[in-house]
């Protein structure tokens, strides 16, 4: 794993983040001012504000990544996949799914492929190139489910496997659980979110196999790194 | 008011609930089982639950009660409103719904009021007699932000004014914000949720003018009364 060593490699590794419910049209707009200005890959935004950060990013290589689902996951399939159709409609490139966590803690994998497929299936419905990222929510798993997880992801045909939401009250992301989402993530991407509030942790994250970090702090974070 | 004197007095108030995303068919059971043998008004519980439990509370007065665009509020009205109906058409007779506190925040009270109408005549559409509450979360409001969410509430037709998801930073229900939802709700009912974890708070919450508590601690609750 080669890590970044500017601060224009790390922005394209960060998902710059603002999920909180009373968020305001400023905020948002300084997310995506932000992300322009520092080379982020996305801003990641809840579906109320997809439209107004596609207008905001328009001719700007960031794409808008948004939530389904989200954060608890026990929505239907059907409620997912329109929650994820109209927002690709609206814009967004991205959408970060939650599965369904209690089917999975239940061993039923074949009600949380089937979940994680019907996001899949609108997605790509509305654009083909469309990421889905699935998230675990790793800290609420055991080692086998989230393993099991990572099975249902790839046979549902998701792009990635995130660790959190940010929201869990047993906390983010951790190092281990991202190495083993690495580990039986196949052709799929690793997504590393809750929790990453400095550029150690952001590093480690890296090292272990993640592919793309979900931050708050990301300003902060890339603005630690001193280049050589 | 006249307070409850009894445990099954109590126990009218109540909305047994249980919406963490981790909860197990077993102990949605057993809520739906605590539900029948103390009398609670419903049990509250997240969309992938309510088939499960409108079977288990079928021939009992119980109600399913379970949330649309929750925790957040941030899903698109159209995504909501799907969410509620599919609920309703599942055996859930009460929806506690989200609104966009985002647009609440912001003054935005048309884009409010279509959100929770959207919630509402989906709702009703599947069943004239379900009941719509809305979540106002007012631990992230200004006095006045309330006041307001009360007449968007009451504007689009909804049945409750609810204080709070129990997810939110900044906490979940207060005695102040239950008299002030009371003072504002004209015809409609009061649901205080969050954070009620004794009698004696919800006592005072009853007697501020909440005719429903939303409750997991609730077997414990009813338990501490002590009949005369």
């Amino acid at each position: 794993m080669q890590l970044p060593k500017t601060r224009q490699e790390l922005a394209r590794f960060i998902d710059h983040t603002l999920l909180k419910p009373d968020a305001t049209a400023e905020q948002v707009d300084r997310l995506c001012d932000e992300c322009i200005a520092h080379g982020f890959a996305a801003v990641c935004v809840n579906p109320v504000w997809v439209g107004r950060c596609a207008d905001r990013l328009a001719h700007h290589e960031a794409a808008v990544a948004t939530v389904a689902g989200f954060p608890l996951g026990a929505s239907l399939p059907e409620t997912k996949a329109l929650e994820a159709l109209r927002a690709v409609e609206q814009g967004a490139r991205e959408v970060d799914m939650v599965v369904n966590l209690g089917a999975l803690i239940a061993g039923d994998r074949v009600a949380v492929t089937r979940d994680i497929a019907a996001v899949v299936e609108s997605t790509r419905s509305a654009d083909p190139d469309a990421l889905v990222k699935v998230i675990l929510e790793t800290r609420a798993l055991t080692g086998e489910q989230i393993v099991a997880g990572c099975v249902c992801a790839l046979e549902a045909n998701a792009d990635y496997v995130k660790t959190s939401t940010g929201f869990h009250a047993n906390g983010g992301a951790t190092v281990d659980h991202v190495a083993l989402l690495r580990e039986h993530a196949g052709r799929m991407k690793v997504k590393a979110a809750g929790g990453i509030r400095g550029l150690t942790t952001a590093m480690q994250m890296i090292e272990a196999g993640a592919d793309r970090l979900g931050m708050s702090a990301s300003v902060a974070v890339v603005e630690e790194l001193v280049e050589c």
